[in-house]
């Protein structure tokens, strides 16, 4: 895998002055959205605009199972994995109910859940790469050759999304057993103690989370010569729907198109992009920050901030469809408000 | 004043535990949703239904001229206030854009602006209790009659709200000079130094705010006889933005139905009902924390956490607003999700 398998372009921070100017004359004190005028700035850079434009999300949960489970790292049954895409199918879950509120197409992929596949379904896309990925503490999660597929797939995946007129991508997750992978992909991504990176997931209590760290100690241990590209590591201690999120993200940067990265897992599958490709953040809105300290360490490192702090620990992309509406609202702020001078209103010490 | 004058009946918890079961039947970790899921508990405890209902938000921005201005303590010439709400009804302000993007009906209220009355448009009603209140560094900011006129005022724009169809409503401000009163309300309410209270509100220098501190403290000891309740206290130290404010939550309350509480003035109008009438709090939901180290106060003692930390601190209730999608979200995920029996998931442990 050539480290410079994704072709992502800085984006021009030449308008970043104009912007600033532009958001400061609004009738407002200046600065008084917070960080909703950073958004809008992230997003008039990214669309080289003063009048930005945001319509359309579209959201994909990859959903996979994980040869990781065989070492019991996860209070649930690896069977809720394709119990819950049965469930995202019928409309029932969280999921489910914030894209129908905010209007957001939601597309379901089995990025390689065990069993025979899914009932066809219109919002389902089948790209199986197998039954789960291997066990990582034997082997690498996936071959070469899957990981391969697995960005290409994600890629004709985004392309279709844009096509269909989304202007903004967010991804979500659903996977028994991977936050053990995604605490593997932060530790070999920020060479960070496995005990920094692993955390409860969706319920581990204390001893499971110690044996959490350990599998992940073991496996960095095993795969670590093998561990030196971004790429690399996602081959061996990620997931199918994982390696898909991470190569979607990537594809939908390279579009210039920006995307909307939610939690713990969506986070440690951007680090493995961000290893090779740092300018991957400039196209990156951040919705969740979760209470996992792995998370937190995460954000910390990208120096950046997401928009919602609600606790929230369900996956599948909640955070991202829940922050929508805000970063809506900061787009439309930037567009549609009026200025000092248009609205004739009196600026600070005008008296 | 009685102190009686509003009739707030505390909400019926015998529900809660049917309904926090039924939270933790819904497919997803129990509590993986945070505070979600107290605001979902919370509507549907006031709506006495595990199948709650929210619809249709209406914000009413109250707008007021205060006499306290005279002392130079702000940093915006007070004719801002008029001209800013010129510009609520010619649709440039961050409010407005915001109501447009969630289809917020939006209503302005003149409580008491100086000068002449606004030209008539379809979102103002004109409610003018006097050309600004008075300057509570020398007299009471109102008369008990005006007071008395602000809440009864208040009371029927709430009834009309609801009326049209809201089945929630929020409230914003807009008066320059208004943090100082918002610093006086809380000193009063709280019993704290005017140093913990006050803040820079739109943007006051740390020669401001010292200043700022100066008048709190002195309309404190001019008015302390007469601060026997929360009726009085707004009346000696309020506005009339503010004095409808309290009174429109209130009369909200009293008609059973929730309401967003935005900000640092808002939570200062509702601590003033708060005072005579806790249980206010069963209908109140909080929108933003500002980074404002009073409003930190004030919600620490009423023991309630905001949905946002945007680090707004622009007023108009622009909070509440931007809240709205995510507690219409909370109220849907109750009414709508799927229980791990009706989807056939197995829960942790099942395996």
């Amino acid at each position: 895998m050539p480290k410079d398998r994704f072709t992502i372009t800085a984006v021009d921070k030449s308008l970043d002055a104009v912007i600033q100017n532009t958001l400061d004359n609004k009738t407002k004190p200046p600065g008084s959205l917070g960080h909703l005028e950073a958004v809008a700035a992230q997003v008039a850079r990214i669309q080289q605009s003063l009048s930005p434009q945001l319509s359309r999300l579209n959201h994909c949960v990859f959903a996979a199972d994980h040869g990781v489970c065989e070492e019991g790292v996860s209070p649930y049954p690896s069977e809720v994995t394709r119990q819950m895409v049965l469930n995202f199918m019928a409309g029932g879950a969280a999921i489910n109910v914030f894209c129908r509120q905010q209007d957001v197409r939601l597309t379901v992929v089995d990025a390689g859940l065990n069993g025979e596949p899914l009932p066809a379904h219109p919002n389902l896309i089948e790209a199986k790469l197998g039954h789960g990925s291997a066990n990582f503490m034997r082997q690498p999660a996936m071959s070469h050759e899957q990981y391969q597929q697995a960005v290409n797939k994600a890629a004709e995946i985004v392309e279709m999304q844009l096509a269909e007129g989304a202007d903004i991508l967010s991804f979500g997750e659903m996977g028994i057993g991977n936050t053990t992978s995604g605490a593997a992909l932060m530790a070999a991504c920020l060479k960070l103690d496995p005990v920094d990176c692993v955390g409860a997931g969706t319920g581990a209590d204390p001893a499971l989370i110690d044996h959490k760290v350990t599998v992940v100690r073991e496996a960095l241990a095993l795969h670590q010569a093998g561990l030196t590209s971004g790429c690399a590591i996602m081959q061996h201690l990620g997931g199918f729907e994982l390696a898909m999120m991470a190569g979607a993200m990537a594809a939908t940067a390279e579009l210039d198109k920006p995307f909307i990265v939610d939690g713990f897992l969506a986070t440690a599958a951007l680090l493995t992009v961000w290893y090779d490709h740092p300018e991957i953040l400039d196209y990156a809105l951040f919705s969740h920050a979760s209470g996992e300290h792995g998370h937190h360490r995460m954000l910390e490192t990208l120096g950046v901030r997401p928009l919602l702090q609600l606790n929230l620990r369900l996956g599948e992309g909640t955070g991202a469809v829940l922050a929508w509406p805000l970063i809506r609202a900061a787009v439309a702020m930037l567009d549609e408000m009026a200025s000092f001078d248009s609205a004739g209103v009196d600026t600070a010490g005008g008296d």
